[in-house]
């Protein structure tokens, strides 16, 4: 049973402001094992990579190879259900459709004074894939993630992705070539990183690493940090549907367990102004999750962090949901355009009855590695502005040196910076 | 002396490789500490503020106020030279000007099968700058964080700045007047951090700080971020200086010196096709170090740093540039152009002979927030992006949602989540 607040409660304010800041997720310590695998990578390189694969992944990289093959690549083809490799090419042209809008445009002018002023914009020229194994290896996260970067003009585009038992599963491999991803490793953990970060013998290094991992992967795309870029550090995901009472109450429910089966730490938040409904909805999961497949992940994360918040009015949902700014956010009301005009902080807005998060998850086109944990209120999801970086460009000629100088001689005298305003003034022969 | 390195001479790969990868700054360990003055300031509030502020920064803010007061902003316009407030109002202008063409632009549109998609940006919502004390407290470095918040539209800038012996450098309060900052406190360290991550009495949170730091500052940002958003932590400055014979071998001298005076642990690197032109910088450099202010500051930097890279020719600098990936590269070469066109990886780029890097730090208009340390190759400047998010929006209706659903289904299907499916299937009546 989720928990529920009522808004018209007296104390609501107060337990509204502790359910915000409710932690969902226990991190590991294992900086200290991670620093020692990254340091082994480093130092020796393939062979370390071989090592920790056969330890922690079962699988024998010397027979396997590192590299995955074209012909791994083919017959991966072979063992994947024709229909899934249709859906995975619509979501793929979708997801390029979508990304190719967000291509930053350079700019390069010239202002009143004829000072000349400019943005470049140019691709990451390599960028690494983290793709998690077993459960969690999921062919939409490749696409979701390669294909912004394909857009973006990244050069070399590279998968690690761990071989548990000297697998991979086939569908990660199609979706990489569908993406247009041919240099694909059989690593993971702590030590794919390391390899991205500063490279062996047979992976050469990158300078971003992107894509969602277990708790050493994140430690180790911390540590690498600064060696390379990293993206965000995604937490355990959440929705938040804001539905009146014209909703269908299975609809709902369904999309509440939608992101409840992805984690015992996922989180599901209704929002509504009616009880009943609420009361609907509520026996809705309770009577779908004795169907469902991964109804233990799904019922344990309803029952810890699910949560049942009854608003005075939809209006009155507003404030709430700014505050919670949530990674996914349902509009399941009648103005929901209205409502969306005045809503800030959300990583992706689902409009209208007829948009169940779950499209945005594969098929609508959008991506799906959004922020999490409230970081909605200062952060973006990923795009392709996260596989490209802007140069800044300043050009003055002689009279514009003269007209700026002065300001600048100033402004660094007033530092104490001395040689600032030198490197102005002995080109104006002051 | 600045090293020399010959890219004619056999072994040039191996020491350039080793120059690309010297450290230029040892990273005290202050977590522990930086630990213990988040904790008790999320415990004990402005009392803690008050306390760390008596010890570390010598001021009573029993007596001073937390808050600075319109009239200490009135009274710094009073101590400032009017020459220097009014190239303070140049740079803001010139910097506001800049930036205002970077806002990005919403995008809402209708594909071919009636799906809406869409992408809004929003600023956050209230944004936290650091200020160093001490020598470091830089005007200008106001400006160039404050302006872009402004031009992206944050509703709430907060400035907090150390006021070591109780004084706070008066170009600092003018600086961030003319930005248009009002709510300024006097507290820095790690514990005016921690005031702007979970907030205090007097100091509400924000959702992001941003600005330099000293290493207690940069652990506390690192610590905090997750609970708020930060930006890059920068390390030393660095400029790569790009030129041919045909310049005035005390003007390069000058730029590199303008580098060097900033930290012992700044990089000057020369890349130059002449030899000859090369030594005379350098005996321009040891000729102006004598008559500099901060001459200990610039020799210890140029000494242990500082770089004469000769290149065969300046076309075969390119690579070398883009490995260095500087934070500041200076082209004053004869086809400044067609270097840049060609040039993948600098922060900002100094086109031609009358373009000293030092406008750019103060009244170019593009910001000298910077990648510093390679990461150039991954990461951009500050800019109106670092203040703003973006939502995704998707809308479909029942007819859009019929076209989709099946591609959906069967992608949560090969996925293993069962919810996925349904949550689309229900709407489907499937």
């Amino acid at each position: 049973m989720a928990i529920t607040l009522r808004q018209s409660d007296a104390g609501f304010e107060q337990r509204f402001a502790a359910f915000l800041t409710t932690k969902r997720e226990v991190s590991a310590d294992v900086n200290t094992t991670v620093r020692d695998i990254i340091a082994r990578v480093r130092a020796e390189g393939d062979a370390a990579l071989i090592d920790y694969t056969r330890r922690f992944d079962r699988a024998d990289l010397t027979t396997l190879g590192i590299a995955i093959s074209r012909q791994d690549i083919e017959s991966a083809y072979t063992q994947a259900d024709p229909a899934t490799v249709e859906a995975l090419k619509l979501a793929r042209d979708r997801i390029h459709a979508h990304h190719a809008r967000q291509m930053p445009k350079d700019d390069r002018y010239t202002d009143a004074i004829g000072v000349e002023l400019g943005s470049r914009w140019t691709a990451v020229e390599a960028v690494g894939l983290y793709v998690p194994g077993g459960t969690a290896s999921y062919p939409s996260s490749v696409l979701m993630n390669a294909v912004p970067a394909r857009v973006a003009g990244v050069e070399r585009l590279v998968i690690v992705v761990p071989a548990s038992g000297g697998a991979v599963n086939p569908l990660v491999l199609v979706a990489a070539d569908l993406a247009g991803v041919s240099e694909i490793y059989r690593v993971g953990g702590a030590q794919a990183v390391a390899a991205l970060a500063y490279g062996t013998e047979t992976i050469r290094p990158v300078a971003k690493i992107v894509g969602p991992g277990n708790a050493y992967v994140a430690a180790a795309k911390r540590q690498v940090f600064g060696t390379v870029g990293i993206d965000m550090i995604a937490g355990p995901s959440e929705v938040l549907v804001i539905a009146d009472a014209d909703n269908d109450p299975d609809w709902i429910a369904a999309d509440l367990l939608a992101q409840a089966e992805h984690d015992v730490s996922a989180q599901s938040i209704l929002m509504t102004d009616d009880a009943a409904f609420a009361a609907a909805v509520e026996q809705a999961v309770e009577r779908q999750l004795k169907t469902l497949a991964r109804s233990e992940t799904a019922a344990a994360s309803w029952r810890d962090f699910g949560a049942v918040i009854l608003v005075d009015t939809i209006e009155a949902a507003l404030p709430l949901a700014d505050r919670i700014a949530a990674e996914h956010v349902e509009l399941a009301i009648a103005d929901a355009e209205g409502f969306l005009a005045r809503l800030r902080n959300a990583g992706a807005v689902f409009l209208g009855r007829h948009t169940p998060e779950v499209i945005g998850d594969y098929v609508g086109g959008s991506n799906h590695v959004l922020p999490t944990a409230r970081s909605a209120r200062f952060s973006s999801g990923l795009s392709v502005l996260d596989f490209v970086k802007r140069t800044s460009i300043l050009k003055l000629g002689s009279e514009q040196l003269r007209a700026l100088g002065p300001a600048a001689i100033a402004l660094a005298k007033a530092e104490g910076l001395d040689a600032h305003g030198r490197s102005v003034a002995v080109r104006l022969n002051m």
